[in-house]
């Protein structure tokens, strides 16, 4: 027997209809590329993003078509991802850090039809264009006058000349809500990117989620700066939950130095703040020496890689602003986990409740998570048994687009690559990615702690530890370290510094130092390639 | 173009089994009806759902089937709340506040199969079971010495008898998301009892809605008492709420004198609470003269009927604790609008956030509001306009159970039978019941504006305003007034009451004292009965 309830799908257009008819005012910032900041609201979101679809449907753009996008955080962005989606066609975010090659590869496996692009990425589109063949309509983000004029890439019009006249009434089609609306691709380390096809339904789901009070704790009290980009997973779903509740948006457009984010928050009275540690990294860097502090910043949520302790402390103490471990993966829509202390963790130390919020967290309802041994038999969740862990839910992919790479499940749950243990209470932890981690005399050293223990010696600005091949051990750790300009640490001093930190046998065998450790297009270690930088090196005493 | 996520139901079990996983430990406190506090956690209750779905099994209970319930907030009753729907029958929470003549329909109309009922309840069963033709199975929630030798009752067994001796392991029905799961019957003043079917998908939907934090908040934080029962649309969804978050319930079981509702609220440490008017009148009765405080209760939701002015100003200005107005309706699950400030709300004065605060609030994400006028044609969120209040949404009811009343839907919106107005901001706010509303010399009288004046007058305890024929002006408005024990006022005092608060054509024409006006099961006044008491009589001057 069914239920007798309205049947109403879960849509994106009902998103922002929903922010112009209950917010209309709520309003919408950005620090355009120009450097200048642009003001607009809920209400004038709505009226664009339909201009924009009608827009789309002037081009005869099919249902499902791809429509590219090049940019940083703005308001054009976002009026592209209600204005897109919701008329039914698939928005598609594509990193702007990646390699030329790379972006012409993504554009072309997307088939993306549209790309609109901010001035910024004008040279990397040049560059590109000729090898991207499905693309038949390039939209500057900028005004009409800020056009160049002989930019040599052809039918390039400006998005205020694209959809500036069109009409500003638009009926949202009713989608079945399993229909596609975002695609976005992993930026793999190794192998072609492959792209996670979102759907409407997934996404309004990720929205009610990602707004909970233990996860982002989004609601219309809120001015909220999203540093995580756009092109990055869709800025871990804020922009749609932000139209869910009618919260304030901040954009801060390329300007993500420290001082033009600091300004940001200060003057739009920003309260919650997301994004990778690197920006906080530089945030702080900006306030430490010129003393400011936050006057309405309270929390903020840090992910994409883990999170040095340090900053935790640093937010925490210094500038009292809680911080909030998250984890999560394009495949996951992106969230999977966040970390919200429980009722019953009131009672503890600061130190007990410190030692907690280090971990990636709890999840999220709507996501369940696994961890399990080589054989894929299920780990107990003693916060000890470390394993591959796995994950399900509505949000988290069956497929890549194209069925890329085959069926990734694994009986209905997606491997993550990452290692982790899960305690009693349900916070999970990551050790290593499963190529990272180290197996040592038959037991597991976690990559990840190794580095964290050597980013705490203040002489070191950022650690990468690899496993080398021991003829006895199978693999021995040691420590590849970049030092923070003008300090100095040698080789014994962090060997030593590791003593009373971890197990004998987890300390590293050795400290290499180097200039820069290679970062992909999201700011992860590329291990791979810090390895090949490593050709001929041999363990001490071998 | 389909996006690639996993397919997953949104189920009621899903919420149990993820609140098992991760919050196994999650206490749930409940004062049982003999008096003494049970302790039970999220695991415990999860294998006892399980061991109530077995049980459904073993009486060969076909998918659909109704289990009624007539039981206060307690373990046992959440335990068939998951239990029952969880296993794809439906769970019938009766209200036993209704007459039983009411109940004995109820449950014909039902066709309940089986009936759990708290002891409280014992006499009320006997009374009504021999008219109750579909029931096969009673039980009692209590343990098995606890049960009567005779009680006139057939096959009548203790719960603990019933189910405690079943296997805890049990496997969900992966049910589609439309499957129903709850029936609740409305308590309307007028005909027959409707019912409302609620779904998983609905209900599931309800549960992230409910859990924001701009509607009540819900986290692994929080100690939850809902004083609302769980016989009361479900409690407003509060179980399945916490179930998705983890969160410490508290149950305060028959017990909803003020003094037991705050020696739970102390002991078990709720930070918020949720409930009508009426109990939180007895709460703070009990407070106020022993000079008592709550020392983590920070917040409260007040809804089932329009919440007296003079409550929200002492809980926040006395007692620290935030009031939050809530309006639904059990043909929304409930949940409507919800009373919380927005941010450009922040630099308003005090008396300007208290204006907005008693309004009934803003949409959820998922319902969708707008006022008519006669014709239908909608009207302008302007504050001022008032009209017919039509809602819909994934959790608003398409029809009633077996479509009794036919056809509710006006245009796929369901018409509410209250007058409201909406402001520019989206806020909400009932004038009155269609029914009741005033209509005088063309113009509407809210009758809510009326009982609220009179309700801050410190002599009147409870205020009921209705119309009378008039021959210039169609209606005028009189006022029937209870008085607190002890106070006196005169009528001339009272009208005196109104100069200066509201147009003077709006002030009642008469003040008529009663000893007490007529209550239905939930509390809201019943109007015609009221009615039907003043036979006879006339207007002054008339």
């Amino acid at each position: 027997m069914l239920g007798l309830m309205q049947q109403q799908s879960l849509l994106i257009s009902s998103l922002i209809d929903f922010a112009e008819r209950h917010h209309g005012d709520g309003e919408i910032i950005s620090r355009r590329v120009e450097g200048d900041i642009h003001r607009s609201n809920w209400a004038t979101a709505a009226r664009r993003s339909r201009q924009v679809a009608n827009a789309l449907d002037g081009m005869q753009l099919a249902q499902g078509s791809r429509v590219a996008t090049l940019a940083w955080n703005g308001y054009r962005h976002l009026e592209l991802y209600f204005g897109v989606s919701g008329s039914g066609r698939v928005l598609h975010t594509i990193n702007p850090r990646l390699h030329p090659e790379q972006i012409a590869w993504i554009a072309n496996h997307a088939e993306d039809q549209v790309l609109c692009f901010d001035m910024t990425f004008l040279p990397l589109v040049q560059a590109v264009h000729a090898q991207c063949k499905t693309i038949r309509q390039y939209v500057a983000l900028c005004d009409a006058d800020k056009l160049p004029a002989d930019t040599g890439i052809p039918g390039l019009v400006s998005y205020e000349a694209w959809m500036g006249q069109q009409p500003d009434t638009y009926d949202w089609p009713t989608l079945d809500e399993n229909t596609a609306c975002t695609l976005c691709y992993t930026s793999g380390t190794t192998g072609n990117p492959k792209g996670a096809l979102y759907s409407h339904r997934s996404t309004v789901l990720h929205a009610y989620a990602a707004a909970l009070p233990d996860v982002m704790c989004i609601s219309a009290r809120d001015s909220i700066l999203p540093v995580v980009p756009m092109f990055h997973v869709n800025a871990w779903g804020i922009p749609y939950s932000a139209a869910m509740v009618g919260a304030k948006l901040v954009f801060p457009g390329p300007a993500l130095d420290g001082k033009s984010v600091y300004e940001l928050i200060e003057t739009e009275g920003v309260t919650f703040a997301a994004g990778v540690p690197t920006v906080w990294q530089m945030l702080l860097g900006h306030m430490k020496p010129a003393g400011l502090k936050f006057s309405k910043l309270t929390r903020t949520v840090i992910g994409g890689s883990a999170c040095p302790p340090a900053m935790i402390t640093a937010f925490r103490e210094d500038y009292g602003v809680e911080v909030l471990h998250a984890w999560g993966m394009t495949e996951l829509s992106p969230l999977g986990t966040l970390c919200n202390l429980k009722n019953k963790h009131e009672r503890l130390s600061d130190a007990e409740k410190m030692k907690i919020r280090m971990k990636q967290g709890r999840c999220i309802f709507g996501i369940d998570m696994k961890i399990v041994d080589e054989q894929g038999q299920e780990l107990p969740h003693d916060g000890k048994s470390a394993g591959d862990l796995l994950v399900k839910g509505p949000w988290v992919i069956a497929s890549y687009f194209k069925q890329e790479g085959g069926d990734p499940l694994v009986n209905g749950w997606f491997p993550t690559g990452d290692v982790a243990t899960i305690d009693a209470d349900g916070f999970m932890q990551i050790t290593d990615r499963s190529k990272d981690v180290i197996k040592s005399g038959g037991e597991w050293i976690s990559s990840i702690d190794v580095e964290n223990i050597a980013m705490a010696h203040p002489a070191v600005a950022m650690a990468a530890c690899i496993g080398m091949r021991h003829p006895k051990w199978d693999e021995r750790p040691i420590v590849c370290v970049v030092t923070k300009p003008g300090a100095q640490v040698s080789r014994d001093e962090l060997i030593a510094f590791y003593e009373g930190k971890t197990a004998k046998w987890q300390i590293p065998d050795d400290v290499v130092f180097v200039d820069a450790i290679p970062l992909g297009a999201t700011g992860k270690m590329l291990k791979t390639r810090l390895r090949e930088q490593l050709t001929g090196y041999t363990l001490p005493g071998l």
